[in-house]
């Protein structure tokens, strides 16, 4: 089947990677897929939250917004509304449990890194985009703190990186734009490893529920389109590509 | 494989339903599973959204609280802080999806029913419990609709219940207790209509990623849950069970 | 005169107490008079407040709230407006002063008591029958301090109840329920302790001012139903009773 | 007994009332009883609340607040808290029943008339003052209604007016200075009408409880003082006092 | 050109300057201008805030408020937005930015002073006349702290005071009122010292852009009305007036 | 004199300006000066805000936001501090008055256009950078409009830019970066017609008061400034350029 798009069922979109472009953060990335546009820059703190305090590891978040403007309508600021909204937090929630579980909290002392992602243009997907892309914001601060600090063990253990699936009229499909996600019976966000684990795996079938061949076609598509992008996020990262789950192995 | 508190690893807790708990509400149950305590109200309301206008179609959502002294340590109440947490909003969005994806909205018409899920104790499982139970409340106030205004459709087009898995130590197990759940590396929700088809699916990693055969094991072991869950609904629901569903097939 | 629900003008509403209804909490009892029902916890913490802080005293404080469809019509979550209102805040602070007059707060020590009033289900008197069942749910706290920490002193000094008076018709009514609270032309609170003194009395004629051969009967009726929960606060307390006031007495 | 500052104990503090200060609004007064000095003005809206539209009935609600150096230490702006105190919304609350308890709102018309007290300068007795003194900017402004719409019947029914009374050692004491409200063992705050009936009355014995012999003690010196107190009020309104409770006797 | 309020395009309204107007704070003044009335209190505290701490060096900051009815028609609290407008804030951090370009900071050790201005009528030009009065009562309040703590140097460098210019038909005036102002094509705040040099000025012509010629007849006036109330602030001064300035010369 | 990063001081930064940046929105342009770079989108919507409603007029308005990470050190976001700050707000009115002063809103029609200001990267003359961009976005959007609309007269009356003039040491220099601001005894910024005129002019010499003969010097280097970036909107915006103030001098 082909789609809309001239892309087969479970192609991605095409996919660019710019680092450093940001003059002051410790990491940063322009991260595009297919018209979904996210900067995200890394902030290395020299200090941990209040709850993580005194237990000699450090700590990674990240927060999530969109320009006004990144969608077909405007939206309204949530500095404006005066709060963040669920998607919002629901999101920012999931970037950065989905970077934890490749850092070794440990190895990385007691610093906070906050992953910011900010959408500049979404054309679906803006969340998996988000992980795909601060991974290597994250990665490039974790290689500066390395080196100033000269860690002995690099603190991230594996790659990561995430893509949305789902089933658009009976056709399992690959990283839907947003016009196909708006015609999706079912929705699923993945999370895997380099390894090939899952960190995060969410589907939704508000729509109309799904069977377990459905499930296992998503997952098929989901898992290949990963392992892919992470391809690319080791040629942007050059040598400290070769950092990554180094000593990780080793360790646990 | 025998767990701490007695159960084996494919056994629910004890569950309990007890309808028609509100004097005033259109449905009300409170429902037990172990420890947990959910009261689950369905508020009726002749109006919809300004979202959904004009359409002719009726809405599902729901709230979710939990009492400050529902847990080992007293939380602070979210009134007070002037705001929802991310985690909060999380669930409310979970529960009126999933309970949306049961009712025929059309069959519905122009009214809101609101599910209200407020804990009175929590060991566990909240979110998932808050799903089964509110289907209950929501069953019943839709059949006072359907009598009241003589529907020709009965609303509900099919059961729909939740449980959570894990992974503790290397072991999948079914329904997580507080404890279980501190120490799982691998924690699912699952929502799954009587027809055994999937409505939400949200499996997270953080501690450790799970892989395919993991999942698997998972969610054999779910999907046995909730079908014994949902023989408790029709139980408890009687006559007004045998219409759930009843004509939903007939129309799709 | 008789009443609509069948009681004479001087009769309180059937009243029932039933403790230790939470597991985590130091203190728990859910309330029910007639048709309305609080549950009442009690959280100790071992700290004061910041103006409290070093003056070698204890503090007790409560909070109100209810579920969203206590009531005929869904009352929106002062969590979702993202403030407490200010009728919850006048009770709050109410029921607060009410238990601290009866707390040798010096004898309590540096730690703090949260009394959570969650109304479950409202006919009337919300205010004061959460005063009358969080003093339940206070006196079971200390009871456990005084027995972890071995107090010398017992820090209560009486007990304390609550109820609701008012002029409906031209008759003086006692434990007003919904329905004659909103055609009453006045409206009075009493706190009243075991030793018949008034601690709180706000009695309000917005419909219509009331004269002082009004306000003396309805002091009378007051009175009368306070000592009549306070012997059913007793029973329930069993032992624990007898050590309230019992040096308090000796103290002062 | 002889009180600090000279007065007995059934004296009230120097009073003095300056009317129409404000020359945009329909009423004003600057009252100034002892050292508290408050600012009430009246605006007339040709509007009611929402919860009031067509029922041909006007409404009365009142707003206070204190500058923040009122008192002798600066306090936080409510503005920069971003949210009023439980203490403001209770006062305003106050206020605003007690003034509508004299207003006929029928007569006044589908009109609102909002009483903002704003506190210069704070020496107890801040909310009795608010009272007293916003019933004669009320009067002003309703005087502006009556000649300007030629209502035929003046929508004041009687005067109102508020003072402080309290138990400090054990001499029961009228119109108490900030003092001795901090040394006083049991506070009431009394608002009452011309015709000596009660509208509102708080008493509080936080410090300690009180008894019926305190009570009515407290009750004849609050009664003297308020009835002295409209005394002036009618001194300073002139015609229009005698416009007050004229017509609104031969209605009801 | 007579004005319609009969001053000629350089007369200033008339001023008074009431000191000590608050039995509490460090400084008060009432200052009028025209029917422009505001009272502005100086609170100093013993402490800087987090960011200054630990430099010896001291901090002066202004907060700006308007009674609700200060206006024609009333203005909604503040407070009960939740949040200061845009033009608060502004109006606010010029006050500030203003009061601290003459004061040493050094010299004043480390203390807070925090200027309130509270408008109690509007009649045009709040912020300027908010400006000349709180200097009054920021040297009140400077005076109280250097003869208490003996200070070496007067904090104080120099005078400063506020007046609005504007251009309104085609001619440039001094000190506008609400109604010039609101027909002004341009409007010009300036802040002077009594050195004659500008502190802040800002013009704006969002009705008509303005040239060169009218931007220099603008600041004409201002410098003659500004140094007009400057001789006003001596006056009222006193012999603390002479302090001002003397030892500052000799330190910079 | 020689400035640190090489430029004389009447010199501006490398400025360039990108457009068509976004898909979606109806005028949009990414524009660096130096190290600062803005993204700004006008958003044209079919409605004005309630204040405007009726009067057959248009509105233009603005909005500004900095990325966290914009700057050296991380910035909270303002959607989680849950309000705008005074700076934020300042800059956005400033930046709305300037866009308005230049369109004829009459002719524009009864629509909104909103100019989104967020700032990638910051490196001093956020705000004036922000007008300068904003008002070719601006530009371009209205083209759409008139396009669309086949408007009679075209809606943009003039050019308008800005740019930051100061004194470092003392020497007045023109455009500052970030480091000379932080060194600058006054800083000014200045916003300017095509035609030459002022629309706004905010000049602060917090650190050190200025005189009229260093106003002079920072008013001409600025003029001259404005003047060549208006020259560059003229070269981006190409035959559009020819349609602004074309039919508005015309007119007035």
């Amino acid at each position: 089947m082909m789609r809309s798009n001239g892309r087969t069922s479970d192609q991605l979109r095409p996919m660019n990677l710019t680092i450093n472009t940001n003059k002051y953060a410790e990491g940063s990335v322009l991260i595009e897929v297919g018209d979904t546009k996210v900067i995200c820059t890394a902030t290395v703190e020299e200090r941990v939250p209040p709850f993580m305090k005194g237990q000699g590891k450090g700590w990674v978040t990240a927060e999530y917004s969109m320009l006004p403007r990144a969608t077909h309508t405007r939206n309204q600021r949530e500095a404006n509304r005066g709060k963040l909204t669920g998607r919002t937090m629901e999101i920012q929630r999931l970037i950065g449990r989905a970077l934890r579980s490749v850092v070794n909290l440990q190895a990385l002392g007691e610093r906070t890194i906050t992953l910011d992602c900010d959408v500049i243009q979404a054309d679906g997907g803006t969340r998996t985009t988000s992980i795909t892309g601060s991974f290597v914001a994250l990665a490039l601060a974790v290689n500066k703190i390395a080196q100033q600090h000269k860690l002995q063990v690099f603190p991230i253990t594996d790659f990561i990186a995430a893509v949305s699936v789902g089933v658009v009229g009976e056709q399992p499909v690959l990283d839907l734009n947003y016009d196909e996600d708006s015609k999706a019976k079912v929705d699923m966000n993945l999370v895997m490893t380099g390894g090939g684990k899952y960190v995060e795996l969410q589907g939704t079938g508000e729509e109309a529920p799904f069977d377990r061949r459905e499930l296992n076609a998503m997952l098929e598509l989901g898992e290949q389109g990963i392992l892919e992008m992470i391809e690319r996020q080791k040629e942007v990262l050059g040598p400290i590509a070769l950092k990554i789950g180094a000593r990780g192995l080793g360790e646990a």
